[in-house]
């Protein structure tokens, strides 16, 4: 095919020299990166990519809501277009979220010049990782309308959301006032919208091919879950819970019998494509900052309170709700057999995309064979932004076209210091997306 | 009996009536306090005491580890004593170790120009509590000589004690280079060391008895174990211990387990006084100041550390010694079988006091019946001061009389704001004391 794109790894590795010094936490190879959501590093990082679409010719402007938006300077009726993410978990690595941008930019600048039949976008959203505010996707979401205001209370590293948007200039009033600044127009030009990512699983490792084509995206529900004791003294109040009311004591109980839930439900519907984490017990930042009552637990006492985060992801929204009613059942009678109460408090619930466009799916596939990469398909175990797009539709109906290109990650580690891709692997999945770009929908 | 002292319960509100308002987190009826050992607030105490002493007629002496002595001017050549401590756990009460320098100061004032064959001394003893540094009685150690060095290094609210000790005036270099404060010719010339303390349970109130007569002292072993996993993205993860080397989730089995372990063990030993309590779960705000790993974990990934207090009580020290190498053996099988690998870091590792002196229970039985005072007989839950001093031989080898009165506290609360004995259950405790105190020891 006379027009596939070869992106060199030079042209990704050129970026990265840049890029692994914004953020990071060390000059020292394997330091971590933290770049939260609305921070000066994550604006950081979106300014390089301004700059770089100036210098190249592109158009690059803001929305009301602080996310980047970099296109052809073209004034096409049809768009192709690609998006993802520059933020990161505390102590995260530099490739969730920014090889998809780098790849994105790439693929736009080599193709800026060439003869097309519709323009080419690229889309910087803001604070996609739920790490910073407890909710994942913010400046897409905010972009198509669907943040709640509430979100705006929510607070990080002493900030709440509002203000952490202000001081990086953009306008938190789009979503108290339930506004988009990408409007339905926008959404009926365009064509199709991908995400280049890493995998973040070792699938694609293990099985050693270049590219994952992704067939579904899983979404989490997200909670906190409080649970209120008594404070007592732990030398003088008798062992049992009829004289304690021990909230660490019932925690760990909770924990153990919904693992045993999680093993049992795995048995009885083997298929069901399900995660459960309880990634926080006690230990989020923002929380610990301003809830006292945490810190009225000593070593000798009996604890009083305590928290942790519950978080459920899967592909299948329906049965991974019938799942969360049991593990609540579990999770209020466990707390109460130890005279406990317990609070549930949701952080976020995401719809999940059971099917990415299939005409997409096919496509790369095509291209795929043609460039020479071996490629494998698979359900997208994280989200991520391009799941908010795929539930967009045109206005005569038909679902806006979504694809995601995956591309291995080193032993498949992700929001770590550990996670890598090699320039080789990232312009590999570049190049495959900037042939996408190139062609257009095929149907 | 001619020399019965009745203390009124308006002395002991006098005192209260200033000292409710040291140290507490609010102005409000039932706000709790902290006086944290070696703070502004514990020295704002012993300064108040200090100015009643001479206004008494008292002498008052600071010794060089920060300690507060209050004594009766005579030169006698035997002493009656009693101590306590005036700090508090965070969002504790006013009574833990507070009633009893009131009731100590008390008694001693009321004494003071009563005919007496030997000197009347009141010890109060900086930072009993553990939950500052994590170390229990450090003044009364510190005055004995057998505080180890490395306490100076231990840390709360961003110093450690070494600076916190030389804020409030006193010489950390006493316990560095291992000298004591009180000498053993001191030692050699008290009758007896006696303490009033809330009971810090529910026994007596359930009993409806005004006076618990102390029989022994349990004593705590305390140990921080962390866990160390490794952080994974939780959505492209798989579950399992193939994949997952999760911090929490072995946290939670290694918690459920030892509580199993206790279980069991109450079954094949009933009788045995021990007490388990898991305090923190890295709930520690010293430790989470400075110990950034634990902020590393998010919403969104598999938990790859955290932290939990392990804290043993009995009265016996070879059956809990017996009972904790299993209890470590539990931990390091758990945490293995979730690839998880477990620290253990002693906090401290206190010698309980089996039996108090018999001569002193009978005496109080005696003095009992004749203020008319109903009693009851119990070992102490919780650790005291006076155990430091049960410790302590004369020259000749007996050891050091010690006693302890117990006076009912509400629902057996401690630890916390809701604790609190009236006026009148502290003065018929300090009746007991002080009428203990004017007659000697019998023997």
């Amino acid at each position: 095919m006379t027009n596939d794109m070869i992106i060199s790894a030079q042209n990704i590795a050129d970026h990265y020299a840049v890029l692994n010094r914004i953020g990071a936490l060390g000059d020292h190879p394997g330091a971590g990166f933290h770049r939260p959501a609305y921070s000066d590093e994550e604006t950081a990082v979106m300014i390089y990519f301004e700059t770089q679409a100036k210098r190249a010719g592109l158009k690059a402007r803001w929305d009301a809501v602080g996310n980047l938006f970099i296109e052809t300077t073209d004034t096409q009726e049809q768009w192709m277009e690609c998006g993802s993410h520059v933020d990161t978990v505390p102590d995260g690595g530099n490739f969730d979220g920014l090889a998809g941008v780098v790849a994105g930019f790439t693929a736009i600048a080599a193709l800026h010049h060439k003869p097309r039949s519709h323009g080419l976008r690229l889309r910087i959203w803001r604070g996609e990782e739920s790490a910073s505010f407890g909710i994942t996707s913010i400046g897409a979401s905010a972009a198509l309308g669907t943040l709640a205001a509430s979100a705006l209370d929510k607070r990080h590293a002493g900030r709440s959301l509002r203000q952490a948007m202000q001081e990086q200039g953009a306008d938190p009033d789009i979503i108290a006032s339930a506004q988009r600044t990408i409007e339905q127009d926008e959404i009926d030009q365009i064509s199709a919208h991908l995400e280049l990512h890493i995998e973040q699983g070792i699938v694609l490792e293990k099985k050693g091919v270049d590219i994952g084509i992704v067939t579904g995206i899983r979404a989490a529900s997200r909670d906190w879950i409080s649970l209120h004791g008594e404070f007592d003294h732990s030398g003088a109040t008798p062992m049992g819970n009829e004289y304690r009311r021990d909230a660490n004591l019932a925690l760990a109980h909770i924990l153990v019998n919904l693992d045993a839930l999680f093993l049992s439900h795995q048995e009885e519907d083997c298929g069901l494509d399900l995660i459960q984490t309880i990634g926080h017990i006690n230990s989020n930042a923002e929380k610990n900052s301003h809830d006292s009552e945490l810190y009225s637990n000593a070593i000798s006492k009996v604890s009083g309170y305590a928290y942790f985060s519950y978080e459920l992801r899967s592909c299948n929204d329906i049965l991974r709700n019938r799942y969360k009613q049991k593990a609540i059942r579990v999770i209020q009678e466990t707390a109460t057999a130890f005279g406990v109460s317990a609070r549930i408090e949701s952080i976020s619930n995401s719809s999940a995309v059971k099917a990415l466009d299939q005409s997409l799916q096919t496509d790369m596939q095509r291209i795929c064979d043609t460039l020479g990469y071996s490629y494998s398909t698979l359900p997208s175990g994280a989200w991520h932004d391009a799941a908010l797009m795929a539930q967009q539709s045109h206005s005569n109906q038909t679902p806006l076209p979504v694809g995601m290109i995956f591309i291995p990650c080193q032993h498949g580690k992700s929001h770590s210091p550990e996670e890598f891709a090699s320039n080789e692997q990232i312009a590999k999945g570049t190049s495959l997306l900037a042939t996408l770009m190139q062609q257009g929908l095929s149907k």
